[in-house]
């Protein structure tokens, strides 16, 4: 990849819910795992994962790219954290 | 964490969709960056990240466990693929 000047980059961007706000969906979804006998499972958090496949200089301009990306329109950042990886 | 019984394990889940399936959530996301100037951006896919904070034996008894979770309730797997880290 050194030197590469117009590839194209995969990044995945996970969103996660801040720690300390509610998951109802997380809270569901442990209910359901115990009625179906899984036991201890103590806790679940249910986020998102976004696959983006972009053209970037390089991986430095990508992973800022990025961020900006979940600033603007990926995350809620006032109740979700975010994390980029590029690939 | 050697030898350890009956420790707290996290897992996480990944839950995208198989090639091949359509994601209009990705596709309005795509349209959603390249509206505000996002250049560049050939494809976004949306999938989930599940956390599971699960007791279990080891490692290899966690990912089995979330492995039939997966197969039962996590994932539709006529549609999605599901990858299992213990971390």
């Amino acid at each position: 990849m050194a030197g590469a000047g117009n590839d194209r980059l995969k990044a995945r961007v996970h969103v996660t819910l801040k720690p300390g706000v509610l998951d109802p969906q997380g809270e569901a979804v442990r209910h359901a795992l115990a009625a179906l006998g899984f036991e201890g499972v103590a806790g679940v958090r249910i986020g998102k994962v976004i696959e983006i496949d972009l053209a970037a200089g390089d991986h430095a301009a990508a992973e800022a790219e990025v961020a900006r990306m979940c600033e603007r329109l990926l995350a809620n950042t006032v109740i979700e954290d975010y994390a980029v990886e590029i690939a």
